[in-house]
């Protein structure tokens, strides 16, 4: 049977969505004109964020269990570019809110205290199902960061912190990898070997520069030999572990290899997906730094050094969180040990065969 | 005494606004994930819709009576470059939603059927409040626009044909300019000697041009010769009225002055604002047309030449619209009777201090 | 060998960079400020046309053999996605030009004469090579695009049109195609005989509700009945190559068949990236149509209706080339033809095989 | 006599601008595609730098002498605003550097050495010619920031560290400003007055709140006494020196009372412009931050913690430097001292009237 004929603005519950409006200056008899703007500025960007966990929560579904469908990956990488899309646009919409002047905000702040933009829920889901952990958080004014919600999303805000995040999953996935040996392949030691050619090339290029006065040969080796102690760290188990346990690192070993792996050999077609997954998600986390910039600012324009609503000093504490609450820095910082495809040594016909699409491998067997 | 504490959540009603998304597609047993996309998108735009309503009341607002205070025409910019934002941030908008393929639409498409984007009532409000006229407005399907909306928002709309539009109020605020004359400067007069100079100097110029062939003397005398039969029909106050009774012209002739005296005379301090208030009714009017052009473009991706969800060939109608729509097409086109600052007569005095600030001016009679 | 030292502005040559903005305004004695703007604008845009070409010429090269290697497709994605992305900035980059006002553009206008943007012979390639045709182009004041071009540019211009475009090369490799049959699965039929399962249970619904009147009936079977015309011109060879012929279709009837394959199988891991192919020619035809939009909008804005500095009553030609001039019609309008992925039949498992990781279906075999 | 015709490409001396791109990747015999994408990005960036300099230029030419004309400050006004619109241009097109991947980076990477973005002597313009000073900039490798740049542009950035920056301009301006006292009024003690008035009243609900724990109460009464401080420091001149000296502020004691009245009476007809004129400095200051955050991460991306192309540690100099070298801060800043529109005492008539036009004045005074 046919269902019921829909109409639009029963579809879209405009009646609940269109009268959920209420400023409080008309409320206390002092209407301003401009906390419309406020307040559907904020609605907007809860609807969008309501958005993105549902994104969110629909690729963590693909990566919970013990086997990720190939063809899901490229679910996860749609929904996750979308998820970028929206955090764009939703840093785009600050313009809006910044045609408010700071002496109109005025006008109704008082009203609003202590409500506070760190009361969305909302938010913290986003960042606790991406990954972000309650010991990575800074406090703020002394408080954990959901002290300030109600019981019941600090309920949903801690249900969050303890499901697999993000994170996890991705990490657990990457971690499963087969493809770092095919028969006698083996892509770390290959590429070890790699990484040490480049660097012993680029020592001898610097001794031999007839161009150079020693004290510059002296600095571009000194230069060098970070490089080097950078890699060594990489290429020891020990020290990651060291590092993860400082809390400079966070991935595990296993899986930045894989992640490097699969950097470095994105065109291979079985690779492709995924390459654009770990990129997907460093964007995202990129996003949300930049997003936490622009508010942020926002927040020092309109109230300058003063006390925000929620009696935060918002504005530095926003600041400092911007790089402190990123959560695939691990992912961002891989460039660093990326070399040149040149230097790469090429996959044996076996590996490309393997990495290769059914199709094309078959025709070539025969 | 003190308001009462705010809550984030309570204050923005986040139970009202979350709970307003339920996929059709999950009702009837088949979920599709992207409808949540299609739903928030659409609640999005109608809460920014309900925002430039809140702008454009406040507007119409001030130009109601028949004295326009000199300090509303700034908030009136800030207002109008406000909802120009808006508009912005909703066009970008689109990309979001063409996140999603049309054939992930096709999942559950067949579920909103007939309800349609046509059913806006709020956007009708906008075009309405902004001034385009019942008549102007293209058939669809053979109906009139608002056969396919609920009754009470067809009362809605209707109201607002009804109440004196923006760009009624700007006719009328502007025919009501008293700058038009002082003492011996009569800017019209002046303006129409400017002219006739100029395009006997722009003649001259090509008959006494050596490099010139016959044949290229002629096409451009008679490209000329369009252009002083533009400015003819410009100074002839009957040959206006023919053109707004051919509905090829809509601003009346007093305001067609004042509008003209405005974008020429922009940089005297009181016509500044006035100037500015012009560029942001056209800036407002590209945007609504360049909203449609994008719609027109997301639909035909969606449906290709298909019958859209409310049973139209929705692309084909929407680009027709978006130009003839438009509402400010006379602000648009005064560019075509410009003239060079350098060809304006220089303002007498007397002129000059009149539409100046009363500090300076009253200096320098001293 | 090491390479001698780059310094930044040599590397950049920004000596001719910089030194290449000579307005004419000053030149000839009445210097206007904001024709640096309008020249930096337009060099913008043409460096930024010359990393377009770029990138074209790249992709082109690649389709040109008789097989494209699978890698290649993923690159050609990166770098297409790349073209839209600069297209998105150009369009985004008329709001710079748009901060000069028409008044301020008369102040130097009329030395530009008669140069004009229809002489970008850059911009006129990337629509040649993209694939658009001369008999496709309307003419402009009764002349073909390229008269106003120098005669170098003019050569340049036609080498394009002989070359083979995107449009053909992508043609072509679409008609290659390999997946349209295996072993026992036929696309086209399977394809066809769930386009009349659809068409026949769409009928049967409208026959059936008792909810509708017999006159809604009836205008909803004859709404059905153009969608059935619609899809037998597709089923017929003969009918596609008249509709061609009569130029209301351009992609041959294979390649059709095989593009709509692709947008309904893109899952499948070897469809993947050809549909993001397909889907990023679209992106930039449509991109290109939005330049047009925005273009004619800043003409219209500058000058009303006036004739343009080459002479041209530019603006009402540019937007009837928005339409008439875009390329991969044919693939925006597929949309028309796809049918829910619940109606179509599941691959049987060889196909699936084929179209799948070698990795994968290796394992599985065992 | 008129002027000769213009040629497209010659008018944009396309010849250079278009001849001005040699990969170093293919000149040193390793053709990498996306070098070019490198060079036009910075090519695009540097012909927007010029422009932003033609602007500020013309600004500060404005502002040189002992009087600014009215007039003036709408045309200046307009041409910060499209500074602005650059660079949000120039922001936006770090997208299309993006859409480069670190490993397509590398392999091109080596034969920029050692040339940097550093280098960028417009730039440091730029900077120098908003305010920036030498003092305050961050040093970079214990070198300070000209110390990269050939001997011909370093001598370029000094010379805009002495010429008066738009920063020393505006602050003198602001310095004359003729409207801090008019007959009885004087905006200082009136303002004094209201603030402590607002400050008197905040104690008191406070204190008589019953709703309040007394814990509550200590701490709500602490925060108070934290921004009773900070107004005190406002109205110690002494004070303000002594954060002048300790570079805490750096915007003179006047110019910080004139700036204050026009963000507060911006509303009056002649202090509109000028408190435009302020928004517009702190959105460059602004949008020139969010540059080098982006800029920065583009970097990290790029590079990871790697060493720069010019032996930098780029990324972290680059993310200390978004606020460290800001320049208009103190305007920023001056949302800490506003207070809302109704507590500000309202102006005597005859104020009103000299910050008012002359056409309204005169007619009231009739």
């Amino acid at each position: 049977m046919k269902h019921p004929p829909a109409y639009y603005a029963d579809y879209l519950q405009l009646d609940k969505i269109l009268s959920a409006q209420s400023p409080r200056s008309a409320e206390f008899g002092k209407p301003a004109h401009d906390e419309m703007l406020f307040i559907t500025t904020h609605q907007v960007f809860e609807i969008w964020f309501k958005q993105i966990l549902h994104e969110l929560d629909s690729v963590r579904e693909m990566f919970l269990g013990d086997y990720v469908d190939e063809k899901s990956i490229g679910v996860a990488v749609s929904r996750l570019n979308r998820v970028a899309t929206i955090q764009s646009a939703l840093i785009e919409q600050f313009r809006i809110l910044e045609t408010m002047t700071p002496l109109d905000f005025l006008e109704f702040r008082d009203f609003l205290s202590p409500a506070s933009g760190f009361q969305s829920v909302q938010f913290r889901l986003i960042e606790n199902k991406l990954g972000l952990k309650r010991q990575a958080r800074l406090d703020f004014n002394d408080a954990p960061y959901d002290k300030r919600l109600s019981e019941a999303h600090q309920a949903l805000a801690q249900r969050a912190e303890i499901e697999p995040s993000l994170f996890d999953l991705v990490e657990r996935w990457l971690e499963r990898t087969p493809f770092l040996k095919f028969g006698d392949f083996d892509f770390w030691r290959s590429y070890k070997e790699a990484v040490e050619r480049m660097l012993d090339r680029d020592r001898e290029t610097i001794e031999r520069n007839p161009t150079l006065s020693e004290a510059e040969k002296i600095q571009e080796l000194s230069q060098l030999s970070r490089t080097i102690e950078n890699f060594a760290a990489l290429f020891s188990e020990e020290k990651h572990k060291e590092f993860v346990a400082m809390g400079a690192r966070r991935l595990s070993y296993a899986a930045t290899k894989a992640a490097l792996l699969i950097m470095l050999y994105r065109d291979q077609p079985i690779l492709h997906l995924p390459f654009r997954l770990l990129t997907a998600l460093v964007e995202i986390d990129e996003s949300l730094a930049a997003w936490r910039y622009r508010h942020a600012l926002v927040v020092q324009r309109m109230i300058g050094t003063k006390i925000g609503t929620g009696g935060s000093s918002g504005h530095a504490y926003l600041k400092q969180t911007i790089d402190a609450h990123r959560i695939f820095t691990d992912f961002f910082n891989l460039s660093t040990f990326l070399i040149p495809r040149s230097a790469l040594p090429e996959l044996p016909a076996e590996a490309e065969r393997e990495l290769g699409f059914f199709y094309g491998s078959e025709s070539l067997k025969k």
